[in-house]
């Protein structure tokens, strides 16, 4: 592939540590070429299909990852039971296709197929100083959401780039949208993250704390966050950050056990502001805002609730690393610009 | 109360500093004073009163915490809808609740009601001073189990104390048996570790990796355990130590996430075995055995599964801290000892 056109430039002067400020990924154009990859789950094959489909219905020349068709169970087995599958491939099968993609050049973006399970064992998996020599000045995109939120920290922090964040090509959403799913906004907001340079405003519908905050945006799904506590993989810290929160099938005792966690670790200290994404099937939606509320306004700086993205029936993407305003005035972040 | 008959010497010659070998607890006589207290979630007041009616069974003199019938949710409030009571108080009132019993030279016994949710929310709330203060050379007792586990992780680490892990007064097995629960067996071991200085026997069913391991009993309810990982409050290293697992409604993807998350922690490096209690309602049970199998056997330490402790319709009591011997030959875990 080129090295890039214009609009690709570096957007700062970041060298990549952890700690400056993230370089923002590349802008695909018409024709690049893509890698889907399965990290986690395993994937169902018409899903696949349809999913390639509507990236090729974008312009984008798709390639599939060696194992995104594999299967087996969390004992990396593939003689199993039916129902036991629960990962693309074994470990090092998910990372191998994680790292070619990654590394070979004439791919622009890596595009997560599902999540699901797995991407916390894969962290163990990874080389990074070959994903770090693949890493030029203008990095290419790594895109998921979910249980790809492990990806997204260890991306960020190790490789210091922003990342990408949305619906993933074989999910429901994108493949196959259900009625009450608005899928059209969802591949829109998908291809203005991949493809556009501008400014991304995604609407919240409750304001629980008021004020302004600037900052980097970073989080993902509270129980992939939590999941990394006290390991070697842990995120850094949220000082100084829009902190984004979603999560799905966590009950809300569940919700305040892990936001207490998140607390206790000291992760939040100096967050900048908190965008909540949504809290799909997590109980009384009710009861889920108010755990969110009595944990998260005494921080003391702006919150805003009900954000379109994670796994709600509305999903935009967003673009963690990347410089984001939060306004409760305006009822709305602004991000996506890297 | 009287400061104690000849059965409650001084296990050893710890200092109860982190680190050196943990005092046994004292052993309860007929008349002893014990109070019943809520640290978790809201007691049914028809459960608190049978469990009350057991422990007097046991000759034991009951005395309740102020605020063990209390019940707010999860944001403090008592004025919320029907459903929304998760905890039995504010953390301030549960947190008072648990320090005046611990710190009142009357009681020998401090035994929580029930465990549900809360207890990694009361650790901010706790004035170690002076519950350091109160223990004396023969530590009174602290027995609970499942969420209690952030509570026997803390007493252990902050006070160098064995603590008791076993069926609580309101739970359903001891007050209230179902026809599948041996309530009996319960009972029995709920006495035998509470007025009992005599080893405890404890039961595998299948042999993960086999061997002979010995050390002080460590672990507890997996879940709490990973919640605390990243915190001040984090478990210390399980190194030498035989670690006890259990849980209750994880699904296996879920149980395989929180083992990945203890094994990159480090926190289970140097164990000496593994003794794996009830994962009740943990999916598929075959499915969870595998999953613990391929997570646990690679640790190259003997590991044996299906203990009766734990959630499951047979829950016997363990002392947390005390010397344990773990011998897949003979299929049991021998412990109690203090």
């Amino acid at each position: 592939m080129s090295s890039g056109g214009a609009h690709e430039t570096e957007r700062d002067g970041s060298d990549g540590r952890t700690g400056s400020r993230p370089r923002g990924h590349v802008r695909l154009r018409p024709g690049d070429r893509v890698a889907v990859i399965a990290p986690s789950g395993p994937v169902d094959p018409d899903r696949l299909a349809a999913g390639c489909e509507v990236l090729r219905g974008l312009g984008l020349d798709v390639a599939l990852g060696k194992h995104v068709r594999d299967r087996v169970n969390l004992n990396e087995d593939r003689a199993v039971r039916d129902g036991w599958y629960r990962l693309a491939g074994t470990d090092a099968d998910r990372a191998a296709d994680l790292t070619d993609a990654w590394c070979d050049p004439s791919v622009r973006a890596v595009l997560c197929a599902r999540g699901g399970y797995g991407a916390t064992r894969l962290l163990d998996h990874l080389d990074w100083t070959a994903l770090a020599a693949a890493t030029g000045p203008e990095p290419k995109i790594l895109h998921g959401s979910s249980d790809i939120t492990a990806l997204h920290v260890a991306f960020g922090a190790r490789l210091g780039i922003t990342t990408s964040f949305g619906p993933m090509s074989a999910s429901q959403i994108v493949a196959a949208p259900a009625p009450h799913e608005d899928g059209a906004e969802a591949l829109a907001g998908l291809r203005a993250a991949l493809f556009g340079s501008g400014t991304i405003e995604v609407p919240g519908t409750s304001v629980v704390r008021a004020g302004h905050a600037e900052g980097p945006l970073t989080g993902g799904t509270l129980s992939l966050l939590t999941a990394l506590l006290g390991t070697p993989h842990a995120p850094p810290p949220a000082a100084g950050k829009i902190v984004f929160l979603e999560d799905v099938t966590e009950e809300p005792y569940r919700l305040d056990r892990m936001l207490t966690q998140l607390l206790q670790s000291g992760w939040l200290e100096g967050a900048a502001g908190i965008a909540l994404g949504s809290f799909h099937d997590c109980g009384d939606p009710d009861e889920a805002l108010a755990v969110l509320t009595a944990r998260l306004a005494p921080l003391g700086v702006p919150v805003l609730a009900g954000l379109p993205a994670g796994h709600g029936p509305r999903q935009l993407t967003l673009e963690l690393g990347a410089p984001a305003v939060l306004d409760t005035g305006a009822r709305h972040l602004l991000g996506g610009t890297g």
